[in-house]
């Protein structure tokens, strides 16, 4: 399989970790978004969402992280990045989307950019409103994750969720955004850090 | 179970149309996103999203329509709303997942009165946001489905791709979005239409 990718993508780095949780191995091609590649003809032409990840496989391109990762939990379901109980499924896959539809959308490279060329908006102002939506998200995170057993968001081993969560904690940091006020998460977090398949993703690690 | 859902919520008609389609009963308790409602503490309390639809069942309430969708599809299989193969599966989560995490979450109306409040947005250019997200989402779906057997996104029966894209192209003519250059999506959702689970689910069907 090939993977259409950037080092700093978050719905990238997802899909990065879930190959590496199923031990999967893969080609990478970058796809610059600082160069604008996701939108040139030849990328556009394999994925008309015209953003990363894509996923390359026999049948085709897939894009979507989400669409990626349930792909890959169906195909090679060992080791599952999924809880068993269909309850726990759902709420797995509640927590996933929270990030996916409700954090990341609006704090996405092109949506800041549009904030800055058509609105005018400073830097200041867009930090203020990348901080709103995340602690509005994280916030919501605390509340679904707490009193969940742990050491991961859904028991002893990293799902979807986890999967999700640690790349859009990186973000915030990278975007001085104060993490402290949730611990749940950070607790997650420090448990994933320990696993090789996070590390490896890990925008960091991509050179 | 119990529908927390707002009638003009294209996430809560999606949940409609899946649990029509399904052939559930359900009990509605409508949540006033014109009211702030969904901010209330009664409802955060239950759902720390704080955004409908929240389905509520014999475990607990359960958030994002998606989540609620793929649960559905687990408790209740038949008759499915997802394709038989992996592959079909795939590509029909990416285009669920085009409307749910590339249009809909920059054009809802949490993000509206963002731009309005603390932005100095003016109407107009609201509009300009709008059909911007609009227009490459649905360049997107037209690209992702054109080509596919029809008469429904991935055949002969309709699965979360319609459900998806439904509600989303209402919420497009609401806000005068020309439709017109989107002929596969047109086509699809001319199918749509006819089905009752479609029709009950309808904005203007909620009174």
């Amino acid at each position: 399989m090939k993977l259409y990718d950037y080092y700093r993508s978050s719905a990238s780095y997802r899909v990065r970790i879930a190959l590496n949780l199923k031990g999967l191995t893969y080609e990478k091609c970058n796809i610059s978004l600082a160069d604008d590649e996701q939108n040139s003809a030849r990328y556009s032409a394999l994925n008309p969402s015209c953003q990363v990840p894509g996923l390359e496989t026999e049948l085709g391109l897939l894009g979507q992280s989400l669409a990626i990762m349930e792909y890959l939990e169906e195909v090679y379901p060992s080791p599952p990045i999924l809880p068993e109980s269909h309850w726990d499924k759902a709420k797995c896959r509640e927590v996933a989307l929270t990030v996916s539809c409700d954090i990341h959308p609006l704090n996405n490279l092109r949506v800041l950019n549009y904030l800055d060329s058509e609105f005018g908006v400073n830097q200041n102002e867009k930090m203020i409103w990348y901080h709103h939506w995340l602690n509005r998200g994280f916030h919501a995170l605390e509340g679904l994750l707490r009193g969940h057993s742990h050491p991961f968001c859904f028991g002893s081993t990293p799902t979807m969720a986890d999967i999700c969560l640690i790349p859009q904690l990186y973000n915030a940091r990278r975007f001085h955004f104060d993490v402290s006020p949730y611990p749940t998460l950070l607790a997650i977090e420090s448990h994933c850090q320990q696993l090789d398949a996070f590390v490896k993703a890990h925008p960091d690690n991509q050179k």
